[in-house]
């Protein structure tokens, strides 16, 4: 095979590889996101990474399906796509069981999601999704739930409250006002809350003209102004208080405060999200790095889940957390912690006659908990201590034949270059103490 | 929309719907495998699950591209495939750095691989599968040491020595037999492998009409025969013994027998898998239950791994675990351990007046380590309770408006039906010791 045959190398556009350093930090964010997920009950979850064609046509977004959704026909020409979100397959997944999953079902899952377009920062053809959600109940205990995990979740990454603010609002509070108070037919609410969504990607004076376009007089643009710029101090004096979603933010509100987690929280009038998904409570958490002011992700309350299955009625609310806009996050904020070493301790070799007794000190570190490296070959001792050097091995082993007569062992530590000799007897607890800087 | 235009619940042919009992299970198992792969010093990588057509097409099984890959080309007309194996998506990743990785690689990942294929049992569309691969050293230590994981990812997931057992060869060595003993000429190599392969799954009269076939004279099938039925006790006497690869066979084997790992192993010449993959130390995982007698897994030793990418060559050995064969030998064996219980506390809500009191409850266990649900609506008590048995909670947490003017909680252990009231400030303590059964 000449040169210009040979394969690339990099990888299909718009994905990444993981080689094992960001994979640790991959790790690193996972774990704790799934041990918050845990700590609130939640169970760990997962669905096959392809699923019939129908089951995103009937319910996703136009602009995904036609535009961003990778779908072929199998071998057996059945229509298949690659999963763009995880919501179908757990809606699937709970209407196949919705007489035996007692509720309320608390669930997390950590899909790979598919979507075709043009890569840019924070935007990537293949990204990771940490999904929580709370099905089958309509108590607004659920709703302020969620948002507390999302919160506890961010916490647990190491974010404080100048990082990161939770913007909350209700989207039966915007109908009411839209419908009870500007008295705006419905047909143009969508419209209006398309607007709203661009609003602070615009300037002001294209989102009045959108306004305007949907035949909106001034006086309801000036009002619809002033409710987009209620905060949780004047919004008690507002008529929007009357409304039942009015009642369920303030409900929330309350039990954030209740739990000191307000101080992580805003109200924000302006969030909107999936105009044909969420019907409740919705909210969007804000990266507060005067570089990156814009939604990390977000999440809400929806209703029947399962209505594409079956005639059961399933309401829920939940989130969506992108392993690419988080990894983005923590790195602005310098809140990637440095790794712990993946190799702890390495055996090197001295010779081929002591092979045996230098892989019975391997397995009895690595029965201990130590990740251990063993020599595979009797290379010259400089060049097994360079390539620890090279691993960031903070420990090596050695066991020379003078050390062997007598049971010894060398120790060595790659920090400090400070070594003793110990006996095979004291090996792991010397290994532990220098490992813990002793 | 009526009944008749419900979507189906079931999922897409030959995947699994993982629903929290599984999930559990599928953790436990990947758990125990990457605790042992880290404790050699393993580190894990990650691949994008879409990659180049042509990098399977180069080099995978002609069956395998033809007749089980999925592809198909997205909407810029790239032609793309679904992996099938994990295999040439790490060659690509190691030979995009292949002067920034300090040798020897010791890498390993859960990658889920497609194929396309009738679904059976052990065999699905999708598959989960443990990769363990140290690349860039031609040690034969390199070689044990992959057997020696593979060994103790088993005995970590509970297996003993009469649950499984591996058979190893040496391909080199099945070369050199072929070549200087039975003078065979290399044409019909790839043919008598193949009839090796299949022998342990047709009758001997097929193995040896085969051979015929080839034009193996009555005494070369009798010697290969004989070739095949040697033991680690009686291959010394063999003229193969003179071969280098029983040089490497016999090293490896004392490497075992020093570490005591001989007995979960034996020597079995007829292994022979992948013929234009492997070039040196080959082997596979039996089961040794009477009704699932058939290979696991397997791995070996391979050359130019990376000869796709560029000129450099580089050698390794590793194998593949598949989640579905692993899962079914657990189940065989009983060796699949009941479940910690995912949630372990339940604090019940006694009126909505005590939901800041109870949630407060919840946060404090939750800090302290212990999965947590909190009761979302002040329904009945006994609707409470019955929940938490419905969810085989161990511990049920309850603070009603008396115990709540005195700092008091009641703790029920749910498994006992006994139940304690103690001070806030003894709960943590409390819940500890119930939950060590204490």
């Amino acid at each position: 095979m000449n040169k210009a045959e040979k394969l690339s190398v990099v990888s299909y556009r718009g994905t990444r590889d993981f080689y094992p350093e960001d994979m640790r930090i991959r790790s690193w964010i996972f774990d704790r996101m799934k041990e918050t997920a845990m700590s609130f009950g939640y169970e760990e979850y997962d669905g096959p990474m392809l699923e019939s064609f129908e089951l995103y046509a009937a319910k996703s977004g136009e602009e995904l399906v036609n535009e961003q959704l990778y779908h072929f026909f199998d071998r057996a020409d059945r229509h298949v796509a690659i999963r763009p979100e995880m919501t179908p397959t757990v809606a699937r997944m709970v209407a196949a069981r919705i007489n035996d999953l007692s509720r309320p079902i608390r669930w997390f899952s950590f899909p790979n999601l598919w979507r075709y377009e043009k890569p840019q920062r924070g935007r990537l053809r293949e990204h990771w999704q940490f999904n929580v959600d709370i099905l089958g109940s309509d108590s607004i205990g659920a709703d302020q739930e969620i948002i507390e995990i999302a919160i506890q979740v961010m916490i647990r990454l190491g974010a404080g409250k100048n990082d990161f603010r939770i913007h909350i609002s209700n989207r039966r509070m915007l109908t009411y006002f839209l419908h009870q108070i500007l008295d705006l037919p419905e047909g143009i609410w969508g419209g209006v809350c398309r607007a709203i969504d661009k609003r602070s990607k615009i300037p002001h004076e294209t989102f009045e003209e959108m306004l305007r376009e949907l035949e909106l007089t001034s006086h309801q643009i000036s009002e619809l102004g002033r409710y987009l710029s209620l905060s949780h101090q004047n919004i008690d004096q507002h008529p929007v208080s009357e409304s039942d979603g009015y009642g369920e933010l303030r409900q929330i509100w309350n039990g954030l405060s209740e739990s000191g987690l307000d101080t992580f929280c805003t109200l924000d009038l302006s969030i909107v999200r999936g105009l044909d998904y969420y019907t409740g409570t919705v909210f969007e958490m804000y990266d507060l790095a005067p570089e990156n002011r814009r939604a990390l992700f977000g999440g809400g309350r929806y209703d029947n889940l399962v209505g594409l299955f079956s005639k059961d009625r399933l309401s829920g609310v939940g989130f969506g957390m992108g392993d690419v806009t988080v990894r983005d996050f923590l790195e602005i904020h310098g809140l990637i912690p440095n790794p712990e070493p993946p190799i702890q301790v390495h055996v090197a070799l001295f010779n081929e006659e002591l092979r045996r007794s230098s892989g019975a000190i391997a397995s009895l570190l690595r029965s201990a908990g130590y990740r251990t490296t063993l020599q595979l070959d009797p290379v010259k001792l400089a060049k097994q201590f360079k390539w620890a050097d090279s691993k960031s091995i903070p420990i090596v082993i050695l066991q020379g034949p003078d050390e062997k007569k007598q049971n010894l062992v060398q120790v060595k530590n790659m920090l400090t270059h400070s070594q003793q000799v110990v006996s095979e007897r004291d090996l792991v607890e010397t290994v532990r103490q220098s490992l813990a800087g002793d």
